[in-house]
């Protein structure tokens, strides 16, 4: 067809985007305008956005013809904040809405249903969000479009991943970084990322950075970036068209070539300025809309009482010529069709968008072959992380072809010792190299780059493209992405709820580096409240573990990496740490969760009382403390209990994995004093366990905020969890001890000023406490 | 002095600088290298970060040149992440070390505790923190520094914030954007920002993006982000010296041309690129480590027990020529001492960064004049947060001549309704502005930006150089800040025990737009979790606030103005809520920060339940079930309990505002039950209440993560906290209440039941519930 055609084609499918989006933010009934508008048929309430709407349109419609033409998979990656409208449009548009919604058919029933729904209560949100197809991409929260968009594109060579970027989103600190994702991105093993910054100059009330400052500073910013930007600018539509069509020629073309050459690319992208609003009421009340942040939201706010208003609807929705775009029954008429790609290329039914269609099983090497041997309980030691390097870099060999497993982190793999990974894979980097440079490669699993946002946001772009991955960071950094965990859990929390969505793999965090092993780093490093960010979340989709020791970790792991639809936070330290399990032993714990180490414990079934642990370092005391007590108050009986999962500690009505309360009677006794020593914030135990029988006699034991440059057993001691405060928490609890209990009290508290004093003078702790092992 | 002299005294000092820094990470004892080194003058423990701190000292050393000739007031910020050893050394020599910590002098004895107390136990850490002089950014988490360096610049005219960024630093989604913060400062009646982008080449242990890129690149994404970048690049120390000496004098000239032109500025910048441990140990065991990321740690590990590493120790350290710095005693020299500057002028000492040395008391209007009459309670209705905004107006007016108050927001001030405040200030911009623009100016007080991070980093930066202000946000996207609450949180915890640092003005959270009321928003707006989040730090600096109506939001809003060393959180709505408490009242209650509504109730002080409350959205259900039980059960005694200051519910012994247990006890009674209504998830009032008498009768009602986009009042309803549902409780609990209960609980059930219905029928809520008022 000639170039003119093509366009009005593009420009038929715009207005019947536009039509529909601007339904769907006013109008209740006579959805193809059969009649003058009437107040009666606009909302009560109108809610929506309609500021970057037409934009989105726009880019959509050109992407379709592209797609058609050379046969492209691409994944549309929609950054602005309230696009919700435009996808919803464009899906149901090209039929992938009715395909997952068959209650909102494309007619006339169905146009209303869509319009109805939008930003109603019982509907649809006015971003863009799991309940639309297409899209792995909130657009509540800014600042992740692109992040996504390179975890998208990552070991999906044939991909094509656009991404809208908002003017808005880009001022946000994550999207600014994101930009460097294409540094990572190999042109051969990877798919394309096609960025297209979106200027329409205003946030909500505010006009934006990047659509003020001079062209050349911008041209200079996107270059200095590491792309060539090309420019689409305007306002007319026709001319817009043309420009449009011959930018995303010209980018396709560039990224063939890309993706036949192998120098480092220069990768394109598009600026398209356009104005907000673009299309809608230019002047309202004697003050302009379109072009402005007044189009922000709603451009007519009092339709359904001011005449006027309602008559500029009517003259602005009509201005699309509906008649000419949607048959007699409200069917979008088949010439507008032909512009949209068929099938699984349709942007709204790529099973890319759709995981879990995509989804193979990570082939797993089981835990076994790096597990340790255990010939005596708690004698000797490893480094936990380090086993799970091992294994991690097993899983890398066995999914080399299939190439879907990652791990992120911001430049901490080695510092959390799980560098034997670099045995099988490299880190991927296309920039720049050194002779000093270690496992640097252009087709790399392992993505470092010092900025938490970028790896939590590649990561979840990765998986929600149906691949599998981990995320490795400091404990205490991890709470630089609270607020991304949150966007992903609440994603996860709908998702898992529509039909249609396939499940994915879990987002698994490794919190290594943790709050008790800081030792040169000091308070800014120690914060163990990620996994109370956490539990705020919907119980289906939470899981937070503390594996005690290697074999606990490697199970644990192992797990995860099985696991769907979850978030899995596992904790470990990455120092030595005593082998107190087996793997067998290892394996039936951690699938319990929880549990009785009867091999530790002098209880026989009736304790005296109970000492319970969650984590590494509390474990290493409450054991050290048992040894006390079975030293100094031989016929004390103590029970040792050991958590993995913390959700176990919770209701069964609470959460999933909890326990019934006779479980968890039988674990913690209905009366029995029980001091437990939890990795965490210790008021965590007590949310978790309020309810429970026992619940008044649960003394917690954990970290109080007290921080500082000091060694691992200092911090203990900071803390009153050290062996020798929870000793003493035990005398002051456990009735009946006569006059031993003022002379073991005394005894522990010497111990602590000895420790306390040798620390502060020599530097570290006294040998007794780096070689302790368990002497039973 | 000829050049060749400024730079051998330059030279000179930083040779001193960097042994003082070198010595810090090894030696415990022989600190003059008096005699030969042995293994027992080396710590036990090698922990520290070489890497960075030869840059950082040669950038120190070339501004006190250009701070003595030029007289200029100059405040530091270490952006690279272990800057400790650096600053503490320069401080040290300078003598503002040694004026805050009288125990550390310039003397030998003193030079043996610097070096001993660093990332030792109980000493100081390796990173810049609190008890550093002349600082106001920790170097713990990455990425705040340019945000910190810009919010001290604002209103501070004469001074010039050099700001050193680490090339890992400069990865962080936040730095990134903290760029943009010039495109704010206005020339005049702000201070300057000079960045320093300090590239060694290395984070942990991989390469950095930014210095890997080609020059064409990096030059195009400085010039792109609105600098003038000079290079000082190279490894040569006396061409270096010659270099950076011309670029700083000449960025110096072109800061005070800026500052003395109107048009809008190119600020000028440096690139300083040196090898990572420049001087150190170049290659150690057959390998480079000067310039590779080798030099992150500690360059020479095994010091202690390798011979070979002790000669490189003791060789690397002489090489600095200490008899030509420190004199017999270990006083520097004098002639060292000449490049220091004076006094104030010492950036250790420079006042800016110990900001409550020049705070000035706010001067606020008293919140009379902002406040609503009521003649009778809960019968008008006002938007609590459009009231502040007058009663901020005044405080910009106030204040508007010693501009020492400052609002930030990411583009939300008129969404949460605080667009009074454009009456007597505007937002500040430099950039191009349009004529449909509002209230943009060149030197106005309020900063909007599509960042949180950048938000909070510049108001965290203004107040610890003594000045006020105040971070609004929807609530949802604060946890965007999290992990930086967390570090200022850490900071005024550490600060607070320092006792030459002067209290600041406290961070003031206004947190709008919440959990309930997202009507066009949806799940991925709701969370009202910053709240536990801010809960886990330390109870001396946090306080959170949840007035339930405009006169207490004053009251509340006034307190915190005046507040110091806290971080204060407030929670309110910006819609329309009924006037509960007259300005008096509001205030008492305020004070009081929990109490019982007499007016309300119908207890007589003697109640069958009480009816708790915390929030806005809360009182308003408490209020309605309140009335509806009078209707319903006219000779139940019901006690109206509302919390504003949450703290108040905690034990005495936890927090500085807990109530003692008789005071509780006095409100929620020993053993009736309480149906609390909380604004956010409900298990945070057990964690606060669970060590009270009656905590086995508190029921809670909350936000339990179940949100869309719908209408306030079905909120209420999808998560039990409806008054309905709240009478419901009511009835569950109070025995007694005989057949009633039963047709009571039916009849609320089906009034549930009916306002759902209507609700996803209509699109809104029923105009009963839009328009209710408190009927007595």
């Amino acid at each position: 067809m000639s170039a003119s055609n093509r366009f009005d084609l593009v420009d038929a499918y715009w207005r019947a985007a536009n039509y529909l989006a601007a339904g769907q933010i006013y109008l209740l009934d006579n959805p193809l305008l059969r009649e003058p508008l009437t107040p009666a048929h606009i909302k009560p309430r109108l809610l929506g956005h309609w500021g970057t709407t037409p934009g989105l349109n726009f880019v959509y419609a050109h992407l379709n013809r592209v797609i058609r033409e050379r046969d492209q998979d691409v994944l549309f990656v929609t950054g602005p904040g309230h696009g919700g409208p435009a996808l919803l449009a464009n899906t149901w548009l090209e039929g992938s809405y009715g395909d997952n919604y068959p209650e909102v058919p494309r007619d006339e029933h169905g146009m209303r249903t869509l319009f109805r729904q939008f930003s109603f209560p019982g509907g649809v949100p006015s971003h863009v969000a799991p309940d639309v197809p297409g899209s792995i991409h909130e657009g509540g929260e800014l600042g992740y479009s692109l992040a996504h968009a390179f975890g998208a594109a990552f070991d999906n060579p044939d991909l094509l991943v656009a991404c809208v970027v908002g003017d808005g989103e880009a001022e946000t600190g994550p999207l600014a970084a994101s930009w460097h994702g294409a540094k990572f991105l190999d042109p051969v093993r990877d798919g394309a990322v096609l960025p297209i910054l979106h200027l329409n100059g205003y946030k909500i009330a505010n006009p934006t950075l990047l659509a003020r400052i001079p062209h050349d500073e911008l041209d200079a910013l996107l270059r200095g970036y590491g792309y060539v930007p090309s420019y689409v600018e305007g306002d007319d539509p026709a001319e817009m068209h043309a420009r449009m069509a011959e930018v995303l020629d010209g980018v396709l073309d560039d990224l063939h070539h890309i993706k036949t050459s192998r120098a480092r690319p220069k990768w394109p992208m598009i600026v398209l300025r356009s104005p907000k609003g673009w299309t809608g009421p230019s002047e309202v009340d004697g003050v302009p809309v379109e072009g402005t942040w007044r189009s922000h939201q709603v451009p007519l706010a009092g339709v359904r009482d001011n005449p006027e208003h309602l008559r500029l609807l009517e003259q602005w929705l009509r201005s699309y010529r509906p008649e000419e775009l949607f048959d007699d029954q409200g069917r979008p008429r088949p010439e507008i069709l032909e512009l949209a790609p068929r099938g699984d290329k349709r942007m709204g039914a790529t099973p890319h968008a759709n995981g879990g269609l995509l989804l193979r099983e990570l082939r797993l090497p089981g835990v076994r072959p790096y597990s340790v041997e255990v010939a005596k309980h708690g004698t000797t030691s490893s480094e936990p992380t380090r086993a799970l390097g091992r294994m991690l870099r097993e899983v890398f060999t066995l999914n080399a072809e299939q190439r879907d497993f990652r791990l992120f982190g911001p430049d901490e793999t080695a510092s959390n010792r799980l560098d034997a990974v670099f045995e099988a894979t490299g880190k991927q980097w296309q920039i720049g190299t050194e002779p000093t440079d270690e496992h640097l490669t252009a087709d790399g699993r392992v993505v470092e780059v010092l900025s938490e946002h970028l790896c939590q946001g590649m990561l979840e772009g990765y998986l929600l493209t149906g691949r599998h991955g981990l995320f490795n960071c400091y404990e205490a950094f991890t709470h630089i992405v609270d607020s991304m965990f949150n966007q992903h859990a609440k994603w996860l929390g709908t998702h898992r709820k529509l039909p249609w969505r396939r499940p994915v793999a879990s987002l698994n965090y490794l919190l290594s580096s943790h709050v008790w092993r800081q030792d040169h780093n000091g308070f800014s490093h120690q914060d163990p409240g990620f996994i109370d960010h956490v539990m705020n979340k919907k119980a289906e989709v939470v899981r937070v573990y503390l594996p005690p020791d290697t074999n606990t970790l490697l199970s644990v792991a192992d797990h995860c990496l099985r696991s769907r639809d979850h978030v899995n936070v596992i904790v470990s330290g990455k120092n030595l740490t005593p082998d107190w399990l087996g793997p067998e032993e290892a394996a039936l714990h951690c699938a319990r969760g929880a549990g009785i180490w009867e091999w530790a414990g002098t209880d026989d079934g009736d304790p005296d009382v109970v000492l319970a642990c969650a984590g590494d370092a509390p474990t290493m005391e409450v054991m050290a403390a048992t040894a006390l007590l079975r030293e100094h108050v031989p016929d004390l009986r103590v029970r040792v209990v050991n958590v993995v999962d913390l959700m176990r500690l919770q209701p069964e009505t609470e959460h999933p994995h909890g326990m019934p309360d006779r479980e968890f009677d039988a674990l913690f006794t209905p009366d029995k004093p029980v001091i437990f020593a939890y990795h965490g914030y210790p008021w965590l135990i007590h949310r978790l366990t309020y309810r429970r029988t026992n619940h008044d006699n649960i003394h917690v034991r954990g970290y109080k905020e007290v921080g500082t440059t000091t060694t691992p057993f200092d911090m203990l001691v900071l803390n009153d969890m050290d062996r020798y405060r929870l000793v003493i928490d035990v005398v002051d609890r456990v009735p009946g001890l006569g006059p031993r209990a003022a002379l073991l009290r005394q005894h522990m508290q010497d111990q602590r000023t000895r420790h306390h004093t040798y620390i502060r003078e020599h530097g570290e702790d006294l040998p007794e406490i780096r070689d302790w092992t368990w002497p039973y």
